[in-house]
């Protein structure tokens, strides 16, 4: 039950982050930044629930939870036990699991939810009101004055049964900063552990979110969480911003799953992590186990991993241009950031098409053990663009091609004064 | 041929650049912002040419490029001609069509590519040489003195044949400073039109992108191209970060289709900047046109669009959660930064599953023309959370379940007495 230094209430972000540079960003450590010291609360169990195909049975919900805490999130969030009473049940279950990941249920911050979820054996719960005036006005009608009082209600009954709790507003971004800051210090003056940010509606921008994390990284002491939709495409991004102005946790689901287009995906998540810190992150996370995780919940909801999804997407490490294909056989850094095998995936080097080079071409060559010299190559690189240009080649048929062209040399002489001095742009 | 004003060399970012302060945005005008200020250059026929399963055929390549011309985008980018005899003849036929936007080609920073290039009666040439030490290494070889004598050849001759042009580099994220910027102040000199910047490997983040750009934008006076590929999740928000350096044309391709995982989506890209500038935006584009685009491509290329597609995914305008329903229904804008019907797309309010909630259950009764009370609707909603708790209904399965307990009510007495007091959680 104790929580580990890491997300101790009033540890204060700057104590323990030691930014130490990465290539990648920037030159000099911001003793603020938590890019390198960060949690996952991962949400697939409660957000994702509200993705729109999702129904989760007892039973996959264990098998993704165990999933989960097999990858090495830190947090496993459920949907609150008041939505129904098998979600009750199955917080019960999963609680009882005795994972290393802590278990948190997500509620309304109300005292009927907080009543039933803290004797369902989680380890914390995440509480969270709506505080813009839309969420305001159109949804529980509530003014700041009630909600703050209410929240200090809440949070001091979910500590005096020694649980671990958040306090989240809604819509974050559409919310007054005054009333937001207001509301924040008053509770990491009880004790909260974490506050939340969320940007409920997918509207912020990374930039926003530095300044607003940044901001409220002055006035709290206590931890910081950030939740963000993507349905402007900065589900990712402004994760990565909220670590770098300070904020502790982010919420993620696998494949992004949750309520429209859903949220901040684990994978994507970790493969931005891991351009800015590559040891930590797979210190912590099993990264090749993604893949496995995302089959799981994608047969779970019924859905096609999609074909450009981060990492395991089909084509996240396939490489045509002849240009990429000749610089990424002689040095796989020119063209990748991420190392698949890092990933459990494989590099795929196509060739059977129009914007082929030689030089890719020749990689195949010598993969087949073929003898052809650098002139031969050119002309069989002509060959296969030509025909090409007609209908794309798989890689058979590439292979016929050059085991062909190099039989016939073999036999007799060929014609291969061709002109392709290096390999073609893109 | 002439470039209209917001495109010209020289303009500078400032002059035109009057940021109005949206919503969602900063507070106060930034002049150097180009939120407001941008050009797409759709770069499907391109860059989405380099994805593993695109083989565009001349038929294809044309009403895609219509497709393309008729939504707005300012630019059409092309495969370079050097890279086969079709893709020159397919430069050469979209060139002639008389498309309002403007045709590119993308060519290695090659006299040779440049001479192929100018004679296909296309309106300027995009060049391009990569200027990272990793390219420099194990790519072309080349040290950044020759590399800037062969730009300002290659930018002096195609301006000589009354083309525009743009010079990028390639991996500038990952290329010395300095040497970015010397290059570029030469070709500005020599009065490139636009210089670009392109994070090749997808590597870079926001902060990083902002920080560049305005770099640059202190440097050359020359409009600024952006190309960013999204392998860690930032390709819309850096394409956002950069517009609000000062950066000037953005570069998109169609469902983000291109080498490896691709680069900023033209549909996410615009779903970010309506968050912006919703009126700049539909006064530009046929946002409503933008599904068929896509369905175009996809069946083009073979594949599905993702089930999490920004704005045109199966799920972006599904709500389910019972609180979102509840506000949804009282006010769109609570939960929804996008009007569905701006993109000629529909909202969905699932109710028949376990976390839905009595106010969105209400909407339905009043839709089925059914007369229930508040303390029937709740009532009916306890069943409706029963039965799912066990499996999804389908919307027939809960119509029907209204139905009956409408019927019920009328012949006789019905125990409605239930204590759900507001909306579910979540």
């Amino acid at each position: 039950m104790t929580p580990p230094p890491a997300q101790q209430n009033g540890n204060g972000a700057a104590v323990e982050s030691i930014h130490t540079p990465s290539a990648y960003g920037p030159k000099y450590a911001d003793f603020l930044s938590r890019v390198d010291n960060f949690s996952i609360i991962e949400s697939t169990l409660r957000e994702g629930e509200q993705f729109a195909n999702a129904f989760f049975d007892t039973e996959t919900k264990i098998a993704i939870a165990k999933a989960l805490d097999d990858f090495g999130v830190e947090y496993i969030e459920l949907t609150s036990p008041a939505a129904s009473e098998q979600s009750r049940q199955d917080c019960e279950a999963i609680a009882k699991l005795g994972l290393k990941a802590k278990i948190l249920t997500h509620v309304r911050c109300h005292m009927d939810d907080a009543r039933i979820a803290v004797e369902t054996g989680v380890d914390g719960l995440d509480v969270v009101i709506g505080t813009s005036s839309f969420l305001r006005e159109f949804s529980h009608g509530k003014d700041m004055t009630y909600i703050t009082k209410q929240a200090i209600e809440v949070v001091n009954f979910i500590k005096s049964k020694g649980l671990e709790v958040r306090f989240s507003s809604e819509d974050s971004f559409r919310s007054d900063l005054v009333d937001l800051l207001n509301i924040y210090r008053a509770v990491d003056k009880i004790g909260v552990n974490r506050v939340g940010i969320a940007d409920t509606v997918g509207c912020a921008n990374p930039r926003q979110v530095y300044e607003l994390v940044r901001t409220l990284r002055g006035v709290v002491s206590c931890d910081i969480e950030c939740h963000f939709h993507d349905d402007t495409g900065c589900g990712i991004a402004n994760a990565y911003a909220a670590l770098e102005a300070g904020a502790t946790h982010i919420d993620t689901s696998v494949l992004g799953i949750g309520e429209r287009n859903g949220i901040t995906p684990l994978g994507g998540f970790c493969a931005r992590m891991y351009v800015a810190n590559k040891e930590y992150v797979m210190g912590k996370y099993k990264l090749h186990k993604l893949r496995d995780i995302e089959n799981l919940v994608a047969d779970a909801v019924q859905i096609q991993v999609p074909f450009n999804n981060y990492i395991t997407g089909y084509c996240a490490f396939t490489h045509k241009a002849g240009i990429h294909a000749k610089a990424i056989l002689n040095n796989p850094s020119t063209y990748e950031i991420l190392k698949p095998e890092d990933f459990g995936m494989t590099r795929y080097v196509s060739i059977g098409h129009r914007l082929t080079g030689w030089n890719a071409v020749k990689n195949r060559v010598h993969q087949l053990g073929l003898k052809l010299n650098d002139d031969d190559v050119k002309a069989v690189t002509a060959q296969i663009k030509e025909l090409a240009d007609i209908r794309p080649l798989n890689i058979d048929e590439v292979d016929t091609l050059l085991r062909k062209f190099h039989e016939d040399k073999k036999v007799g002489q060929e014609s291969a004064a061709m002109s392709a001095d290096d390999d073609e742009p893109n």
